[in-house]
C-alpha cells in the first residue's frame, strides 16, 4: 500500500490564490497536468463548436480536488486525484474523507461487469401475432441487421437485440458497445440504418415504427436498465476493519449495518431507484468536471448497495452502479477544462473508458461510507444522550 | 401575444467572438444583464468559499441562449431568454425550436401546485405496537415539534409529518416550505432539533433513531416523491393547433399522439420514472447555468406526461414535474456566472423561486415537443418510403 | 405458554374417511365447530344468491388444517387451528411446521397498525390551476362531503381524502373505515354520493369526473398501497432462538440471515412487490377457506420483510402486510363452508375483523420461516458437499 | 360468426335447483360435460392425496357459467362456456355481458407470444470479478447444464439462463418450458440438479449458493416478469365498433378512451402492476374453478392495457398478460370439480395448455370492457346532470 500524500491545504485561508496555486502545483507534480483553463484561462468560442448553439460564454463551476483515491481496478490501478465540480459545500471534503478511510483499508476493488448502449425502436403490426412473428424473423436476420447498423460507425458494435412484446407492438433494445464514447448518437444513427434495412426486407410489412419508444431509457431511470445495464455496470467493493471505522470515522460497523438495514427497508417502501446514500453527488461532480453529460445523472445514479457485517466486525460494503454512462472521447470530453480534468487522471482519449469508469465507481463508494458514517455519528451522539436519559 | 424577437445568429460563423458578443449585447439590451463572468472573467477563489473545498479553479461549461420563451405563469409572465449550460450539441437548438413553436401557439401555461422539502428520520421501537403508538403521539404533539424545528431557521416552516410504518420502525417525512432556498440543509438542521425534542419528551422511549432513512429520498428518484412532491410540483401545459405542428415542426398531431401512446406503454413496461422524452436535458442545462444542484437531476427529472388529441386535431400536451428542486437563493445561486444567469431572467434572490420554477417547467415542455416531433418527422419520412414500397 | 396439542394424523393412511373424521372430531372438540358443509354436505343454490350468477354448483377445494398457531395479538390471543384451502401439496404441512417452530418460540406478536378502504375518483378541469384550486375547496368542504358519503352507509366512515395532482386532473383517494366488511362496494356507493354532492356544489364546475381512476388500486398491487395501506396494515413479529432454528428446522439463523440479505437484494433488482418468500400461499389458502375475495391476493400479498440477526444468534423476523383485505362479514363470508371455517377460529361476524387479520398475519409469518428454512437446509447440505469438495 | 346461444336463466328464481339443473343440462348438451361433482357430489378424501395435508373436507366456492365466449385463438377456436368460481356478486354477470359485446364484435383474437417457467438460484463469490467470470463459464457450459437439469424431468426443457449481477453475487433465472404443467416444482428439481452439476464442475469454486433468491419471482408480482414473462405471455385484442359500444354497453368509445387515458396516468403515478381494470377478477374465478394455483394471482394479474380510438370511432382494445401461470395437467387440475370444469372447455390434459391460456386471455378482455363501460356509463349519467346544471 503506497504512503498517502494528502492534498495541500492552507489552514488559515484556503480560498486564496496562493492556496489554489499550491494545489495546482501539487497536482502538476503528481500527474503532469497543466490545468491552464481550469486555473482561469477563458474558453474561446471556437473551442465549443459542436457542443453548443447560441454560445454566450461559460458557466464556471467551482472545482475541488479529492484524493488520493486508491483503486484496485483492472484498468485503474494505484492512486488518483479526482477533480469534482460542485457548488455544494462539504461535498468534496466528505468524499475526501471517505477516500482517506478506504486508502487506509487498502483501496477500493472495482470491476466493470457489463457494457451496453442502446437505441430502442418499436415496431407496430396489425396484431400481436404480427409482432411475435416479426420477432422470430428479427432473431434469424441478426447478422444482416448487424451489418447494416455497423456500416454507419467505426467503433459501434451491435451485439444483441432484446425483444419485449405488448399488444400489437414489438419493443426492441439494440445493444451496442461503443468504444470510448458514451455512444447515444452513434447508436441512434446505426439503429436508424438498421431499421431502414429491416423495413425494406421484412416481407409481411410493418405498419409503422418509431426509432425510440422509451425503452432505452435515455435520460430516465428505469428498472430495465437496473436489470440489463445501460453504459457500464460497475461494482465497487471494500472490506473495512471496524478499528478503522472507529478511528477515522468515529463510527461503528454494527451501527452502520443497522442503519443500512433500516434505510434499505425505507428505500424499498419509498420505491427508490437506489438503496444507497448519495451516489448522485459524486457522479454529478465528476461528470461536470470531465465533460460527461450530466443529464444522464438520473440513470447513472441508480445503485444497488449490498453490505455484510462480518463476524469479526469487519464491514463489507459494495455498491453496484448498473447504468453508468461515461466517455473519455467525444461529447464534452474534449472541451478545454474537461479534457484537463480527464488528463489529470490519465483518462482522456482512446482506451481509457473502463479505467475512468472504475475511478468513478471507487469515488462513489468512498462517498457512501463517508455520508453513512456522518449520519450514524450524529446518531451516536444522540444515542448516548438517549441512553443517558433512560438510565439515570 | 408579443412579436417574437429571435436571438442573433451569424450564419457564416456562429462560433466567433463577434457572434458571442452580439448575443451578449442583445441579451443586455433585452434584460439589462451584464454577464461579465459568463463572458470570460475568471472566478476568484474567495468567491467560492462555502461552495467547494480544495478549490483548484473552475469547470467551464459552454452556455447557449434559448428564447424567447413565452410563459403564462402566475409568477413568470411574458418573454424570457434562457441560458442553458451543456456540451451536448443541438440541445440548445432543439429547445429553441420548441420555444418558437410554443410562442406561436400562445405560450406555455405553467402552475406550481405544491411545495415541500423533506428530511426523513426513522424511529425504532421494541415492536410494531411501539411504532404505532409513537405515531399517535407524534401527531398529537405536532405543534411543539414544529416549534422546536423552526427555532433553527428563519425561513423554514414545518407543515406536516408524514408517517409510514413497517416492522418495528416508524418512518417519517418532515415536510417544510423553505422560502427561496432549496432547503436540504435547512430541513436537516431543523429536523435534528425536532428529533432532539422528540427524544427528550417521548416518555416510553425510543430504542434508536436515524436522522435519515432513504424516505426523503434525497438525490434519488422515487415513487413517494412522484406521489407526494419534493421541491416544487410544476405543471406545464399548452394546446398546439395542428397547423402549427405541420408548419413549424413538419409533424402531425395524430402521429405525435400515436408515438406518445406507444412510448407511454414502453415506459410503463420498462419501469421508468418519466413517461416523457427528455426533461433531464433541459433541467440539467438550466441547473448548471443557474447554480442549482445538478445532483438533484435524478429526482427533478421524474415526469408525468399526459396528452390529448382533440377532435379538431389540436394537441393538448402537459408535463407534470413532481419533484423539481430549485432555488434562487443560497447554494450555488450566488456564484458569479450562476447569479448572472439568474439575473438575466430576473430570478435572483428573494421571492423569485416560483417564477424560476415556472420558467424551468415551460422550458421543459418546449423540449418535449421538439424532440417528439423530431422522432416522428424521421418516422414520417420512413413511413412514406414504407408506404411507397407497399404500393408499387 | 400452553402445551401444544398437535392435529391428529394417521401415519398409515391419512387420506381415509376415518382420518378426515378424526380431525373433524378434534376440531369440534377444540373449537365447537360443526363443519357439516366442509365435511361434505352440498351447498344449496339458494344459499348462493347475491354471491354468484348463472349458478351451476360449486368448486370443491381441498381443505387442510394447520395448527395450533399461537398468537399474541391485541384481538387474537392464544391458540388457533387454521383451515387452509389449496391444491398445492406440502403447503399445509409447511405452514404447520412453521406454526410448531413459532409455538415453541412463544408465539407470534401481531399488530394491526392501520385500516383504510378506498374509492378513488378523478376530477378533470380546464387546466392545472383548476385542479389545484379544486383541491383547496375539497379540503375546506370535507365535513359536508363526509356527511354526503356517510348517508349511504351505516358502517362506513370517511376519514380522509388524499389528493394527487397531475396535468389538469386531481386524483383523489377517499379513505374509509368499513367495520367488519371488506368494504369495496360500500365505499363505491358512498363515494358516488359524495361525488354527486361535489359536482352540485363546486361553483367553478368540473369538466368531467370518473368514479375510479386506478388510484384505489383495487385488484392490483401498487406502491401507493404499500405506502398508504389498503385494507388492514398488519405486522407480525417474532424472535426465534437459534437453538430452536437448529432443532426444529435443521437450519441456522446466520445462514438464514445471509439468504435473506441475498434475496432482498434480488427482489429489489427484480422490482418485486414483496421482498419476502411466499405470503401469497398462506393468504390465498385462508382467503378461499373463509370466503375472502381471492382476487385481492395481488394487493394482499405485497409484503415488507425486515429481519435482524441478534448478537446472541437470535433471529428477529418481521413481516409487514400493507394491504391485507379481509372481512368477517358480507361478501363470501356467509356461505356455508366459508362461515364454518371462520367460526372454527371464532372469527365470524361483527367485531371480529381485526382478530381475523391478526391470525392471517401470524400464519403468514410461520410460512415465511418454514420455506426460508427449507431453502437454506437444502443449501446446507450442498454447502457441506461443496466444502467437502474443496477440502479433499 | 356463429349464432349466439345464451345460457338459460330463470327470471323468476334463478337460485332454484331447477335453474341450476337447466344450466347443467344445457352445458352437457353443448359440451358433453357431466359435472357430477360440480353438481353436488362430495369429493372423497383419497381423491385429494398429493394436493393437501391434514384434509378435513372442502371449501365449496359457488360456480357460475359465463358465455358463450367467442375466441379467435391459434389453439382455442369458436365458442366456449367458462365456469367461474367466486363469491363476488355481479362478477359472472359482468363478464357475461362483456362476452356478449365481444361476440357481436366478432370475437377476441388471442395469442400466446412467449412461454417460460423459472427457478432462480443465486451464486456468491469472493468479489464481483468472481461473479462475472462465473457468468462467462455458465454461458459456455450451457449444454452440459441443460443436460444435467433435464435428466430429472421428461417434459421440462431448459432453454435459457438469464444473468443479473450485483455486488459479489450472480443472480440467474433458469428458463424452462414445462409442457402442460405450470412447472414450479419441475423447475425446482431440475435446477437443483443443475446446481449440483455446476458446483461440482466449476473449478474456481463457489462460496455459497441459494436455490432461490427472489428473482423467479414466484408468488410475487415484479417488473422482471412483466418484461421477461413467467408462465404464458398472452395478448387478447379486439376492435369494437362504436355502434356496438352504444347499443350493448350504453357507452361511447371516445368517452371510454378518455377514461382509459386518465386511469393509465393514475396507475403510472400510483405505481401499479396493471394499468387495466380488474383482470384479477376473471383470472381468480377461472383459477379456482379449474384447479390453478390461486396464489399465483399476484403475478398472473399483472397486465398492460393499450387501446386506440380509431378515426371512425372504432375502439381497439388490447390487454397483455405477461405472466399468466396456467396448467391443464398436474397440480389441482385433476381434482374432481376442477377437472370437470376444464373438461367443459375441452381443456383437460396433454396438449391443451395454450388453448386454455387463450380462453383465459379472451375472458379477461371481456371483463375489462364490461367494467370500463360501467364506470363510464355511470359517469355518462352524471355528465348529463352536470351539463344540465351548467346550462340552465
Amino acid at each position: 500500500m503506497p504512503e498517502r500524500t494528502p492534498i495541500p491545504r492552507d489552514r488559515d485561508d484556503d480560498y486564496s490564490v496562493e492556496a489554489q496555486r499550491a494545489r495546482l502545483d501539487f497536482l502538476r507534480e503528481q500527474t503532469g497536468a497543466e490545468m491552464a483553463h481550469v486555473a482561469g484561462k477563458a474558453v474561446e468560442p471556437a473551442e465549443t463548436a459542436g457542443n453548443i448553439e447560441h454560445f454566450i460564454g461559460t458557466a464556471q463551476v467551482p472545482l475541488g480536488l479529492a484524493g488520493p483515491l486508491l483503486v484496485n481496478g483492472e484498468h485503474a490501478q494505484g492512486e488518483f486525484y479526482v477533480p469534482m465540480a460542485t457548488a455544494e459545500g462539504t461535498l468534496v471534503a466528505s468524499y475526501n474523507r471517505g477516500m482517506r478511510l478506504l486508502h487506509e483499508a487498502g483501496g477500493v476493488t472495482v470491476t466493470v461487469t457489463e457494457d451496453h448502449m442502446q437505441r430502442a425502436p418499436a415496431f407496430i403490426f396489425e396484431n400481436a401475432r404480427g409482432a411475435r412473428d416479426f420477432g422470430v424473423w428479427l432473431a434469424e436476420n441478426f447478422a444482416s441487421i448487424k451489418e447494416a447498423a455497423e456500416q454507419t460507425t467505426s467503433t459501434g458494435k451491435l451485439h444483441e437485440i432484446e425483444q419485449y412484446s405488448a399488444s400489437r407492438i414489438l419493443f426492441t433494445r439494440f445493444n451496442y458497445t461503443t468504444g470510448d464514447a458514451a455512444g447515444q448518437n452513434l447508436t441512434g444513427k446505426a439503429t436508424a440504418a438498421a431499421c431502414k434495412w429491416i423495413v425494406e426486407h421484412y416481407a409481411p410489412g410493418i405498419e409503422r415504427f418509431f426509432l425510440e419508444s422509451n425503452f432505452a431509457t435515455d435520460k430516465k431511470t428505469s428498472q430495465v436498465n437496473v436489470l440489463n445495464t445501460r453504459g457500464k455496470r460497475v461494482v465497487a467493493e471494500a472490506v473495512i476493519p471496524n478499528a478503522l471505522m472507529k478511528s477515522v470515522m468515529r463510527s461503528d460497523s454494527a451501527l452502520l449495518f443497522q442503519a443500512r438495514q433500516t434505510s434499505s427497508l425505507g428505500g424499498f417502501m419509498a420505491g427508490v431507484n437506489n438503496n444507497g446514500s448519495h451516489s448522485a453527488n459524486g457522479i454529478t461532480a465528476i461528470f461536470i468536471a470531465t465533460g460527461q453529460d450530466a443529464a444522464n445523472v438520473g440513470e447513472s445514479s441508480a445503485a444497488l448497495v449490498y453490505t455484510e457485517l462480518r463476524q469479526n466486525g469487519d464491514y463489507y460494503y459494495s455498491i453496484t452502479i448498473p447504468s453508468l454512462i461515461v466517455a473519455t472521447y467525444g461529447g464534452g470530453t474534449g472541451l478545454p477544462t474537461q479534457r484537463e480534468c480527464l488528463e489529470a487522471m490519465d483518462c482522456y482519449g482512446a482506451g481509457k473508458v473502463r479505467k475512468f469508469a472504475e475511478i468513478v465507481g471507487a469515488t462513489v463508494l468512498c462517498g457512501e461510507l463517508s455520508l453513512a458514517s456522518a449520519v450514524v455519528a450524529e446518531e451516536w451522539v444522540d444515542a448516548h444522550d438517549l441512553l443517558g436519559r433512560n438510565r439515570p
